[in-house]
């Protein structure tokens, strides 16, 4: 295998002769764009195994992801795509940058899910872009941003609608997409409680990132919980 | 006159049993979210004449503004209005914040006008908003916001005009709305070369408030230039 990528959590890898990628899941944990490191014992394993869970559910609900199997603890082998370098986000309740940004109180839901494109770039620390931004600097056109946004708004009413049944809200969530070589939009990258704000509904503790951002620690038993919540059958 | 309000670089003042306010402009300069402070003695004067200036101009076309009438060396006089809390911005190059933003080159020119809100919040150095956003503080609702972006991009093309033939490129600008008692929507604020960035077309010259941003020297002589070039009547 060939390392294509490295980024702060995964690793791409090219495989000889073959139309996939292989990505490989790390335990590293970065926050405030790379400011902030350390490593958590098997994140990795555990982000592994959420992602393929929740790629699974949107595959059998009609979303075409890159995923294709989990092959080892660490690894998921997912079709190879170019990533479009945009950032989505999708909001239900405000909660970190957003509430900083705009002065507003954490925790208030939203009346419409709001989407947000943030360009990928950690030099210039991911910056806000509105629509005509995206087009100015040729990073999308228009009809894969309404394509995009119309994707991002339906993985959440599936994982918002998922999540609730094992008592959790999503506040928050970040998706990647990519171009796959026969010209399709596909959903990328992972989801995971690095890329979603989780919050436990009757206590409102926080079951994702942000106990690693924040320093309340406990995060991968949180992670844990996600997973063992995810994996439980419901009567 | 009773002081309703003092900003940056302006005061408003009620009138007793008028509908109107008294703008009254200050010689005093403020860059970056006000770290940076200057008296420029008779900014005041010369940004009270551009922007009667171009008021008018734009009234001659049709644009609906707050102007009513200069009234003094210092003052004009103004409908009243309710300012909407947006800056919208209108980029013809690139320049300034959105270079810094996206890590673009300045002076490349866009193909089309490009259109910005920022919400006006000194405390948090009025950070850059999507339409959404708009409608989720409810700063203003959908219509209002078309209306602006419209009035914006007409504004644009009148001005962009108006400052090339007299030699100067319209690179970009800030403008503010305000809500009429009647329901309107008006140009407000003012129009000056604190607001837009104007370059020489021929030297590539700043005459603008870059000047002070960047401790150019020669402020006053090149808002001066300014006033000079457009009350110069062409052939």
């Amino acid at each position: 295998m060939k390392k294509m990528y490295e980024g702060k959590a995964k690793i791409v890898y090219e495989i000889d002769n073959a139309e996939d990628y292989v990505l490989y899941f790390k335990d590293d944990a970065t926050a405030f764009n790379n400011k902030k490191h350390g490593v958590l014992q098997s994140k990795g394993i555990l982000n592994n195994s959420i992602s393929t869970f929740l790629f699974k559910l949107l595959q059998s609900h009609g979303v075409a992801t890159h995923f294709i199997e989990r092959v080892s603890e660490r690894e998921m082998r997912v079709k190879k795509v170019s990533i479009i370098p945009l950032e989505v986000v999708v909001r239900n309740r405000i909660a970190g940058s957003i509430a900083k940004r705009y002065g507003l109180s954490e925790g208030e839901e939203l009346k419409t899910p709001l989407v947000e494109f943030y360009f990928k770039n950690d030099a210039l620390d991911d910056p806000l872009m509105v629509e005509d931004h995206i087009y100015m600097m040729r990073l999308a056109v228009p009809e894969e941003v309404q394509e995009m946004r119309e994707l991002a708004l339906k993985i959440n009413r599936l994982l918002k609608d998922f999540f609730l049944q094992k008592n959790i809200h999503l506040v928050d969530f970040k998706l990647e997409f990519g171009r796959s070589s026969d010209g399709h939009i596909l959903l990328a990258d992972e989801i995971s409680p690095d890329s979603c704000r989780l919050w436990d509904v009757t206590t409102g503790e926080k079951l994702d990132k942000d106990r690693f951002r924040r320093d309340m620690g406990g995060v991968i038993e949180s992670y844990s919980e996600v997973l063992n919540r995810m994996q439980r059958i419901e009567a």
